[in-house]
């Protein structure tokens, strides 16, 4: 396997999520060897400010791209879903020979039905999802320290090479996640409508539904904690949401028919039937832990 | 006022939060001065434990409690809401001459109808809110931490003596807490509907619609957030969910109307209406978070 300390690594947007990769690998993968980190952004200031920390080497404008393509060894498309794909559609003769290519996407099954005209050249995409993030958004608020202890889904390709699968999953273990998960992007697609997507939506309707914004004077902490993400990056999530729609609609039926029913327990005051259902909530939710921590 | 270093603490229940309490004054208060605490508890095994602890100086089985309470000068009922007035009711005539009651029920109207007939002797009752807590129960998970720049609220009675409202509000500053507010019990149980209680029915009902538990292999990290109060006391909530029933479920209709809003426009594609509203959301929720540093 080849020494992720002497690759060049190119970083297709610098925002929240390229910043943070960018940091890490600076930050744990690179301290030594002669390896070097590129970034392209519409954004010259946001280059300009990664230079001078020291996270990234040279920066790039959107027009240069192909310069910054040709040179580096793994590249992380960091872009919204949709861009992501014009992206890689628009480069992918531009790619290093051999070159590892990867993205972030939120969402995979529209990717997904791209990517048999994307993988034509010589280099591979290994599509993934680095399950990560933050309420706030930019360069500015990247931070080296998201990923740990997180999940990091690979949705393999039939043309991946393993050897680049195994790269990966290293390279991504020293920037901090614990867990690998390899799932197709129909599963990945299913799951994540419940774990972040349905998620977000709620934060977002509870802070939607809050009768005025003086109300966290009489919060105790959970308000604050359930709504920490409805701080939300609008067009993104709205994007996520929408190129996912069938899996979520079915999400929020689900959750809709399970507050339904704990509503007509407070409505009859039926204690012995709630108390018994929020036992087993809890369980569940014991149990969630306890598997998260294996 | 009178000096709190000073003074003989009494504790009704020793679970999380009067064990919390009760470790906050022995840390923050009691560092100099002959104070003591004592605390009636029905588990002899937690008594013993917070003596071990050096958190109580002396406990009290339930049948001896008149004969801790006639030694105090603050006491703390840190019971359910039920368990709470009959305590009062029960006990009213063994608080010692001019000592100072107090509370930590989540809900206050139901008390409240109570106030008149308990507020009958030489000792005055102020009826309070600590908002603070922890989704683990009992004195072993109890921390003097919790309380740390979170709200007191506190529901006077005509009758209490101002320089007890004083005088509490400065132990509980002592304490850890940096808000103090003060409202009626009705203003109270609207507020806390939304702010807690609601946020622990969708905490609870997201675990709920869960599909099984391997579900956090595909988490990061808004699930685990959005559902930590979901491992919650069962007796404990339904109670304070029943106790409450009406406003509760006003909350839980105006939640309901602002998710089939939002689940339209997913259901319609309206990438326009649905990313102006999460913009709109998002500024609301950090106006809250700003007026909350306030």
């Amino acid at each position: 396997m080849r020494d992720a300390a002497l690759l060049c690594y190119g970083f297709a947007g610098l925002g929240l999520m390229g910043g943070s990769l960018a940091q890490a690998i600076r930050e744990k993968v690179l301290t030594k060897g002669t390896g070097r980190i590129f970034a392209v952004d519409r954004n010259s200031w946001t280059l300009a400010g990664a230079i001078d920390a020291g996270v990234i080497d040279t920066g790039f404008q959107p027009e240069e791209s192909r310069r910054m393509l040709e040179q580096c060894d793994v590249v992380f498309v960091c872009l919204y879903p949709k861009q992501t794909i014009e992206f890689l559609k628009k480069e992918r003769m531009f790619f290093k020979k051999g070159s590892l290519v990867t993205d972030i996407s939120g969402v995979k099954g529209t990717l997904d039905t791209h990517l048999d005209a994307i993988l034509t050249g010589d280099f591979d995409f290994v599509s993934t999802h680095p399950m990560a993030g933050s309420e706030k958004e930019g360069f500015t608020h990247a931070s080296a320290q998201i990923f740990a202890n997180r999940n990091y889904i690979i949705v393999p390709h039939p043309k991946n090479k393993p050897e680049n699968i195994a790269f990966l999953k290293n390279l991504m273990t020293a920037v901090g996640f614990t867990r690998m998960i390899e799932t197709d992007a129909e599963t990945h697609d299913a799951k994540i409508a419940f774990t972040s997507q349905l998620c977000h939506i709620i934060a977002s309707v509870l802070v939607d539904s809050a009768e005025d914004t003086n109300i966290t004077s009489f919060g105790g902490g959970s308000f604050e904690d359930l709504t920490r993400i409805a701080m939300i990056n609008a067009p993104l999530w709205t994007e996520l949401f929408l190129s996912n729609r069938e899996k979520l609609l079915d999400r929020i039926d689900s959750f809709e028919k399970s507050l339904c029913r704990v509503k007509k327990m407070v409505e009859e005051a039926d204690y012995a039937s709630l108390c018994r259902l929020l036992e087993d909530i809890r369980a569940k939710r014991i149990e969630m832990g306890r598997k998260d921590k294996r």
